[in-house]
């Protein structure tokens, strides 16, 4: 691939985002990065699709516990029978030249072993966010893919999403002036029985899931880092499904420029995905901001009002972050939002939980 | 007055909302209740129009430092000459029985002070919001009212609009089902040189002039007092607006039931007053929430989509505070928001500035 001009002034301005993604559109290269999927539940089902669109990227693999699910989806995708494998013969990837690299889709508290796993096994690693279920699993996971010479990913979805970085141009171009606070909520009635309730797998409750995504948006929005956090937790509801996990999580967050943030989320109600960017001159809304389709952003500043529905479908996003990522893996980049991004998250959620007195 | 069967049902229903007002229609009375206009600055001048809207109040004195001004209103509402008062003179509206109450519209600071001499002079005190700049202060205006056996009621406009009530009555009535949290937020850019910024006069920055609106809200909302509270507070601006006064606020609260909330507050940028409410079955928002008018009330709940543009213009909610302070007088009822509502307000915005480390 080659950049041109206009791709490295865009590389100049965006990078200036903290680390945020420029939308670099790949280039077709004679071999697209080869995927095996670990993991075949429902976000699994977004990423599939959205890695076929891509001109870079095709699933090559599949690892599941369920033979038949595997079988069905390798005769959708062409994948031979030889490279569906399940959790005990994972480590034959190895020896498997079609795969170049992994998306590793399980429950929170596997993406540590199978991140590692997969290093060892020569292979680059997607792996979804939260990176882990805590610091020492996402520092284990880094120094595993540097040792193997492995990329590492986290998907965070929102740092490849058209709307969200509009919403941060927006912000570094200085159309809100000085930004001031930020309000971001993201959370959902949980149903029962879900393994997102399970301490052991999930980690903990929605600040995991979802709320993760309202703190990375507060860092990418602002460019920086949070320097104080408070919060509270809390569960209301004693029907079962929060019998491990908190139910709601409220936090507040100060910057180092002194920028404020609140946020809340749940698995209690349904919570649209939103932010909200005050600045001196005007603010902007991305509402709702972390869902897969349906994003629109408003703003109003300086006498300027914005009204901007997102028409793109899922699966695009999922599309834009395995297009970076093969990108990166086939140029020898670093990603955008790298294993250390990731760290950083579980960093902040480790205090969140702790300032609202629960042990993680 | 004579309250019906429906006042008296609307009555029983209402109360139950934690204080929250019922919003009695005042039948007309023989004589309205008549009031000296304490400070002549901005809010009195929506205020005055709106108590002139009502069947049962009067504006029949003002008090002012500025002679001319207070010449051009009497004018306009008929007010006689001897019935200006200037600051000094003050105590001599003990004499006056056209006064039967006094409306203080003067800066935060001096409301314990004219609140006290208005009772003194046994006269009932309608007084804005905050309703001072410290708890010993509001304590002292509680114990001169009773002293003096004059009736004291707190401005709070939202108690007695009818959008507010809405969100109340849906929450109230379970529309929501369990609600586990609420995000509320309020703030504008202030100009140069007004007297919010001035600590002596203001007792603090946002959080006492509008983000007193998110504290109430959540508060009326839920219905409950907020248990735990933890809070940031920063100035970016150093332009000479924040030389005393912090510029912005960010707070979260516990319920304890166990909802949480999240506010922010504003002196650096446009932060549109709203809050969100989300429950088991669905969300409510209104936004905006705590302007003059222009209000909107939009909620998705068990398959039901409200969207509730309030029509009513300024001075309505001026009118209607009128209208329910006055009722009370004629009535010897107690108001829906008395000195305690606001001193149990002065407690909380006490408690937020400790945590965010400013002392008030």
């Amino acid at each position: 691939m080659t950049l041109t001009r206009r791709d490295f002034a865009k590389l100049g301005t965006l990078t200036l985002a903290a680390g945020f993604a420029p939308l670099l559109h790949a280039q077709p290269s004679a071999k697209k990065t080869g995927y095996a999927v670990i993991g075949l539940g429902r976000i699994a089902g977004h990423f599939m699709p959205g890695a076929r669109n891509t001109t870079n990227s095709q699933i090559t693999a599949l690892v599941s516990g369920h033979r038949d699910k595997a079988d069905r989806i390798a005769a959708e995708y062409g994948i031979p029978s030889s490279s569906i494998y399940n959790y005990e013969n994972f480590d034959e990837i190895a020896h498997n030249p079609a795969v170049d690299a992994v998306y590793v889709a399980l429950p929170n508290s596997m993406h540590a072993e199978y991140t590692i796993r997969a290093a060892k096994a020569g292979k680059h690693v997607l792996c979804e966010k939260p990176m882990s279920t805590n610091v020492a699993d996402a520092e284990a996971m880094i120094a595993a893919c540097k040792a193997a010479n492995v990329k590492l990913m986290i998907a965070y979805r929102c740092h490849y999403e058209p709307t969200n970085l509009r919403a941060v141009k927006l912000i570094r171009d200085g159309a809100l002036g000085q930004v001031q606070a930020i309000e971001s909520s993201f959370g959902f009635n949980m149903g029962p029985n879900e393994w997102r309730t399970n301490k052991k797998l999930a980690g903990g409750g929605p600040l995991f899931d979802v709320g993760i995504y309202c703190l990375n948006a507060c860092r990418y929005l602002t460019g920086e880092e949070p320097e104080h956090i408070a919060a509270f937790a809390s569960t209301i509801d004693h029907d079962g499904r929060f019998s491990e996990v908190e139910e709601n999580v409220s936090w507040t967050m100060k910057f180092p420029s002194g920028i404020v943030a609140s946020c809340n989320t749940t698995y209690g109600a349904p919570m649209e995905g939103y932010y909200r960017v005050h600045g001196a001159k005007g603010w902007l809304e991305v509402d709702q901001a972390f869902v897969y389709e349906g994003l629109r952003l408003r703003a109003d500043f300086s006498g300027t009002q914005l009204d901007e529905p997102n028409p793109a479908r899922d699966p695009s996003q999922f599309q834009a972050e395995a297009e970076h990522f093969s990108h990166c893996v086939q140029n020898n980049l670093e990603p955008q939002s790298p294993g250390e991004e990731g760290l950083r998250d579980m960093g902040y959620i480790t205090q969140i939980y702790r300032s609202a007195g629960i042990a993680i």
